[in-house]
């Protein structure tokens, strides 16, 4: 936990507020605050700040907030996902809001088994706290915005353009010739949006619809990948181009 | 499983082999191959090739086996770790087979905990499933080659030299400026060797002498990530980079 993330609620008018959670745990177990010690906080979906200890009263800590006047700015990459096996999603939240993800948009497709859908994994009292956990290692605030798209020819049909209108778009096929490291060059320096399927990978109806909305393909070479490695990997490859400028 | 691994010993002369083990559950419960199907197979740092499937009895499944002349080259990669918690060098050895690495060399570190030498998960008879797992995910032959290192000091001033003599040297420290893009622009097609430190980070010391002994230092950027994604992260990304020509 690099950073402490409050609720925009938590901090009173004066940027006081005392933990009693897994949070105030971790200040007095891990970091073994005292009181003058500052710590790095943030505001979920809001401000930065730094917090100096208050009080530690047993198992309660109680912090003096001061936040940045800006909110740091929303990832420029979002990702569309085949929704992976409950296990490998589970581990993906914390992972993806670490990388840094504007959106996490969770889709069928034919090699998707559809009782993954009805797992508790995609309940928000379950993933919220898993994408605050990420956030909370990389130091960031904004939480990824989350949907759920049970039927994949309406999402891609009718549903993308208000997601992600204006995005770059791919979609991640091991068939295709082109790297992700070319395939952005050039374009300009806007939104991406980045489409990976389930094991196995999309079926010709799926990379058609794709390419028929403005998907280009792109390959990050000859292995297959597991679908969280294959996330992980795309997503740092898509940042670390954006800022060489190569995408 | 995208390729079935066999032993080097297990095809007999005629390239026939009997399997009766996890891979034999695999081709029969998952792939439901029936005599005359064809398989990927490969040979543990030998080569690849295909099989025909010549019997299935029950839970033993008989392959007949062509071998390609050549065998793959090891990855141009290396990585150097800070021993992560068993928990997550337990996650990890099988993404990294899959993401290519010639040798993982694993070391102490003052923020690695002295008992996380101590777990079963460094014993061959553990990792080395987990490695052809990962393989076998990504259809390449060859193994990483492993070695444990428990004085930081003694591998990088002693050993380092045998292990990875001419390779470009690389240490992973998010307080560099220079991005693992830029780094290696202009470099020679060599083989890299890319070391990334413990949660918390290498400290002064240990900086300072991956320093002496040539390692350039290297960022991905303002994001502190988790050993296991941080690897992901930079493995998948000079993959990329070498395959694009900038490393």
């Amino acid at each position: 936990m690099n950073l402490i993330l409050l609720e925009r609620a938590e901090p009173d008018r004066s940027g006081l507020v005392t933990l009693v959670d897994g949070r105030a745990r971790h200040l007095v177990n891990v970091l073994r605050v005292a009181p003058g010690q500052r710590v790095r906080v943030g505001v979920v979906d809001g401000p930065l700040g730094t917090a100096t200890i208050a009080s530690v009263d047993g198992a309660a800590v109680t912090l003096r907030c001061t936040f940045a006047a800006e909110v740091p700015e929303r990832p420029p990459v979002s990702l569309l996902l085949a929704l992976p096996r409950p296990k490998v999603m589970r581990r993906l939240w914390a992972q993806l809001a670490s990388l840094g993800v504007a959106q996490i948009i969770l889709t069928n497709a034919e090699r998707v088994e559809r009782e993954y859908f009805d797992t508790h994994i995609l309940m928000p009292a379950v993933y919220r706290p898993l994408l605050i956990e990420g956030l909370q290692q990389a130091q960031d605030t904004r939480l990824p915005l989350v949907s759920i798209h049970r039927r994949f020819r309406v999402l891609v049909e009718d549903d993308l353009d208000a997601l992600a209108g204006d995005a770059l778009r791919l979609v991640a096929d091991p068939g295709s010739d082109t790297s992700l490291l070319a395939a952005g060059e050039g374009a300009a320096a806007g939104p991406i949006l980045l489409a990976v399927g389930p094991e196995g990978g999309w079926n010709r109806f799926e990379l058609g619809l794709f390419e028929a909305h403005g998907f280009g393909a792109v390959s990050m070479g000859s292995r297959t990948l597991r679908t969280d490695t294959a996330c992980v990997a795309l997503l740092s490859l898509l940042h670390a181009a954006r800022a060489h400028r190569l995408v």
